[in-house]
């Protein structure tokens, strides 16, 4: 069980999620300003489902391998937009290839745009239809949120950033991960899918004994 | 998309849930006083997973196949049940076979005391850890909850009931019922999961057009 973020410091919430995932998308647009709302800090985990759902021998999404569970999430996820006021285009292809967009966030994850940088990525991909491998689409996105878009893309082509972000779906797997979005709190409470951020939050204020 | 429930009659809910789901428990427990408290009517569907589950080529439960996913839900049920003030016992084995408190559900779904039978057999299994398999279990809830045990036994294991639960699950199939607890409103809405009863409530609510 880790322990950060309330031996004094600023309460935190880790999250990990893919930009591929649909239920990602959900959490990405709210979570910054939820958490601000209750004095808690988003830590950004970007990291690739992929590896994970392959060891289970899935070679694409779940809910592609399981025809009546993939069309309940599309109506689910219609409702829930709703509900949250957030567009919702589907993807083609489903799942979105998210590894250019996870290297760039998963480079950039401590700067102060990366908030901004990661619900510009998943409004242009459900909200707007938009291709997040296109590198393209990834500049301009960089750039509107103000980054150096030449920099942040060939920083994510480095090698030291190509293994960080391996080494981040290793650590998601180590800590339990498998599936997204996935929030753990400072003291290692393990919350999977939207429907539990608010107990999350709740959980990164528990102060640990 | 069935239309049931909403014209000038009792606006109703049916609740598809297998005895052996872990979530089922949540809603078993709480459905019939929440949708009363609205003015829905409760039609009950025990169902059997496991016929389901086979055809992904599953011969357990998933939360069984995948370790990491079935670590996460015993402590999230752990979490839910104190949050909803549920004792929760892990039943040994799991899942346990409920084929017998489903051909009794099954057979008793229009009897008044359908829905306390039902909250006994989840409360025996997840908040007191008895083996629901055992006829001398099943019928002693039959007797606390003011039923004809032996008859309510006999009648389980007529022909008509074991076809009749066997209807239901290709039933359950027919209407894109993948998993428990699931809720179908009135005009046909799905809805999986615990955490979406209460906006399974407000569906059955709404008057269809």
């Amino acid at each position: 069980m880790g322990r950060q973020g309330n031996d004094g410091k600023r309460p935190s919430l880790h999250f990990w999620f893919d930009f591929a995932s649909t239920y990602s998308y959900l959490s990405a647009m709210q979570i910054e300003t939820v958490a601000a709302d209750r004095g808690v800090m988003v830590v950004w985990h970007p990291f690739l489902l992929g590896p994970i759902f392959r060891k289970q021998g899935w070679e694409t999404s779940p809910f592609n391998l399981m025809p009546a569970k993939g069309r309940y999430m599309w109506r689910d996820m219609e409702r829930q937009c709703e509900v949250f006021g957030l567009p919702l285009v589907r993807p083609d292809p489903f799942p979105q290839n998210s590894l250019l967009a996870a290297r760039v966030a998963h480079a950039a994850r401590a700067e102060p745009w990366i908030g901004a940088f990661v619900r510009a990525v998943f409004y242009a991909e459900f909200g707007a239809g938009l291709d997040i491998s296109d590198p393209s689409i990834i500049a301009g996105i960089l750039l509107d949120v103000g980054a150096d878009a030449a920099a942040a893309l060939a920083k994510a082509e480095t090698m030291d950033v190509k293994i960080g972000l391996r080494a981040a779906v290793s650590e998601a797997e180590t800590q339990g991960v498998f599936g997204a979005p996935t929030f753990i709190s400072g003291r290692g409470e393990l919350f999977w899918g939207h429907d539990r951020l608010e107990q999350a939050l709740d959980d990164a204020l528990v102060l640990s004994d």
